[in-house]
């Protein structure tokens, strides 16, 4: 196609949007499977149906179709806040100066201020389809809760979120979005749960993790009845209906010649990062194009750039099943960081075996260089970014910077997850010059992996 | 124009942008002129810009040319988060079972949460042009404060945002947006100012209001070398400003073959609603169209409703010219209301005028009533509306459901301001049950205005 001006913001029409998500591991050689946490051998089909919706372990199993449909239902819920648009950051490379062109694609238009909607909205459209009367989660930052509580309200779904208590402290309102929209929200560990109480009994006075949330959320799930669980990262089917962000950029690249060479994700579960780069890793994959990926983690929680890849735990009360990925052990409780999004011990079974194949880099970063960069990205591109999007920023502005030293004029695309309306506990850290970083010690990690 | 399918969301493209604002004064007769608070002449340009960037001061005495052109440099900063789509609300009309069609403009997609920007990016872009250093403003919801930083941090100019105590205190994490692009914010009355420390001492442990806030931050600006005041409702060239808001309405919805029959905004200083009825008034005071026009304000701070069209300050410290306009008078300290963004004592000239001469009308609603519009709205929009523009929520429910019992179609369409990110400590009180309405006696209105 003709290279024209590209505006600033590449909306697609609503006729553009994606009318299938792309199910990346059609690509891939088999992944090791889920493994039954007492059998130790592979989940069924019916196993996971005790914990999941049926539409998403069927999505979860589904290792050979590459377009999965997109129901209608969910495409109208979609339109919504949907496309989002993909922008051209010519104020952040005006500032920066360097030949790089950076596009960004702007997930955080929406209430739940993030990307995680796309998977939300699809986990409650099953669970009404299949008759469920109510689901549970866990929420880290807050992102994922909201954005299940805002789908949950509008199929007419009761909903229980466990949420990390640190973040329940650090973001009040946070919890306060998730109330308007009806949820019931617990700060985790809870009494509420036996796998809680002997979180709270071994760990008295803890901020929580994902991991404990989760085995909090999973427990109250196949303890009640029509009952079940959503997840908001780690899994497959929730990758896959994040590939609409993967699947809309590269439509609204296309549509102006463009092809990046670098993409670039922020990794916690990695679900994020698996929906944007997607489409891309396909081609890459199957021979047709050639993209260098990176993964972006916090120093604090470096399961790709120092973990291990092994079969482990989703989480850490030993519920979930197993899966093959790098981990940095199932009770790894990461330290406090202001990006509780990304505090999570392992990582996707997609990215995990990408990385370990090399498709893909990972690095990780420092959260005082991470809301440097955020603080510029605020400024030039007036928007205010998740901690959690701030660390993909953080390495774009890198690699622009690395363009700008030796004059190439490399494309780089990368996910701008959602906004920091609710982190401003730590901007005001930052702001205030008290945030400190902390890197785990070689002797910690090993530690930790020692256990695996 | 055929009528075609319509979209959730109606994006134009950067090309369909407007290039000039619409300056409805040129479809009006004169307007009583601003006078001198000392002399109680009419201010001369002079005098405006004593306090006034010059660009602003000119647009703000332009009663004849009906367009005035956008300069390219802040049409290039309308980029980074115009246009802002106009959404059908399909999800809403469903859940009403109504059979008009509800549109609604939605401004709060930026990081000042509102329509603020508009009129921030233009009044930062001229005093850059003219050389000045620091600008000062006054903000009550924190709205205005975030968009004038984010502009000031945009073209490197300093800023002091004099923030409405009560509202600094209900949301501390407003404050911090603005710290984070830059800008000095302090709680308002404050020592800073001499006009400041007479309120405080006349009312100690006020909460403070926009009338006071305005009165220090129009001292410190005339008192600083090279400072300007930068204001963010009630005059008209920030009217003048907004009326993006309706002219990219007016072509979206063109691009459909709609004509909304009811128009409606939420009314505090008066902008939103001046600039998204901008273009549509014109056409009915020319006689080329009709649209009925709804003001909405809050029944704690009824400047239409139970107010009086008369000469008044624009602020409790008597500094800043006088304008013909309905108020409550100008050391009327409203109740205590979650939507701060409403709680000024005036309104601006023109929507008096045109309120005056039976061009439009006014209501005024209770907040319980308006919070429940506001959770519907967020239940099937999925948008968290902020207060202030849930007052117009409201009113277009009310009238949807009119709509109902008469079986009329109407077309209605009407101002989404803003987003409430940051109004969830009033969120908290709805979903608490603890939010109580205020509407003032008789009593107290007649004594308010028996100063004036």
């Amino acid at each position: 196609m003709l290279k024209q001006p590209i505006p600033t913001k590449i909306y697609l029409s609503e006729d553009e949007m994606p009318k299938a998500w792309y199910n990346l591991r059609a690509d891939m050689d088999p992944l090791p499977p889920l493994l039954n946490p007492e059998t130790r051998k592979p989940c069924t089909k019916e196993e996971l149906e005790a914990i999941f919706c049926k539409g998403c372990v069927e999505q979860e199993l589904n290792e050979t179709d590459r377009y999965i449909a997109i129901p209608d239902e969910v495409r109208e819920f979609y339109k919504m806040y949907r496309p989002s648009p993909l922008v051209r950051a010519y104020w952040l490379e005006k500032a920066l100066g360097t030949p790089a062109e950076i596009y960004y694609k702007h997930e955080g238009n929406n209430t739940s201020g993030s990307h995680k909607l796309n998977s939300a909205v699809a986990q409650a459209y099953y669970a009404k389809q299949e008759g469920i009367k109510s689901l549970t989660t866990e929420t880290g930052a807050g992102q994922w809760g909201t954005a299940l509580s805002m789908a949950s309200a509008f199929y007419g779904l009761d909903l229980t979120v466990y949420m990390v208590k640190v973040s329940a402290e650090q973001k009040p309102f946070r919890r306060e979005v998730m109330r308007t929209y009806g949820a019931n929200v617990i700060p985790s560990p809870s009494e509420t749960t036996e796998v809680g109480r002997k979180i709270l009994e071994k760990h008295p006075g803890t901020g929580g993790s994902l991991g404990c949330a989760i085995s909090e959320a999973v427990e109250k799930a196949t303890s009640t009845e029509n009952c079940r669980y959503g997840l908001g990262s780690v899994l497959n089917h929730v990758l896959l209906h994040q590939s609409v962000i993967g699947l809309e950029s590269k439509v609204a690249l296309e549509k102006y010649g463009v092809k990046p060479d670098i993409i670039i994700g922020c990794a916690g579960g990695g679900s994020n990062l698996g929906g944007l780069i997607a489409p891309f890793m396909g081609e890459k994959l199957r021979g047709e194009a050639d993209y260098r990926f990176i993964a972006v983690e916090p120093e604090t929680c470096p399961s790709l750039t120092r973990g291990k890849y092994v079969y482990d735990f989703g989480d850490t009360g030993k519920i979930t099943p197993l899966m093959k990925m790098y981990t940095l052990g199932h009770d790894y409780i990461p330290a406090l960081t202001h990006a509780g999004g990304l505090r999570y011990h392992g990582m996707n079974t997609v990215i995990s075996a990408l990385y370990d194949k090399g498709y893909m880099e990972a690095t990780s970063v420092s959260q005082t260089k991470v809301f440097e960069a955020a603080t510029l990205f605020a400024k030039t591109e007036g928007i205010l970014p998740a901690p959690e999007s701030s660390h993909a920023i953080r390495v774009a502005i890198d690699e622009a910077l690395k363009c700008k030293e030796s004059g190439e004029k490399k494309v780089i695309l990368f996910g701008l997850t959602g906004t920091g309306y609710f982190d401003l506990f730590a901007y005001k850290r930052f702001n205030d010059g008290e945030m400190v970083d902390y890197a785990p010690s070689d002797e910690e990690i090993e530690n930790a992996l020692a256990k695996l």
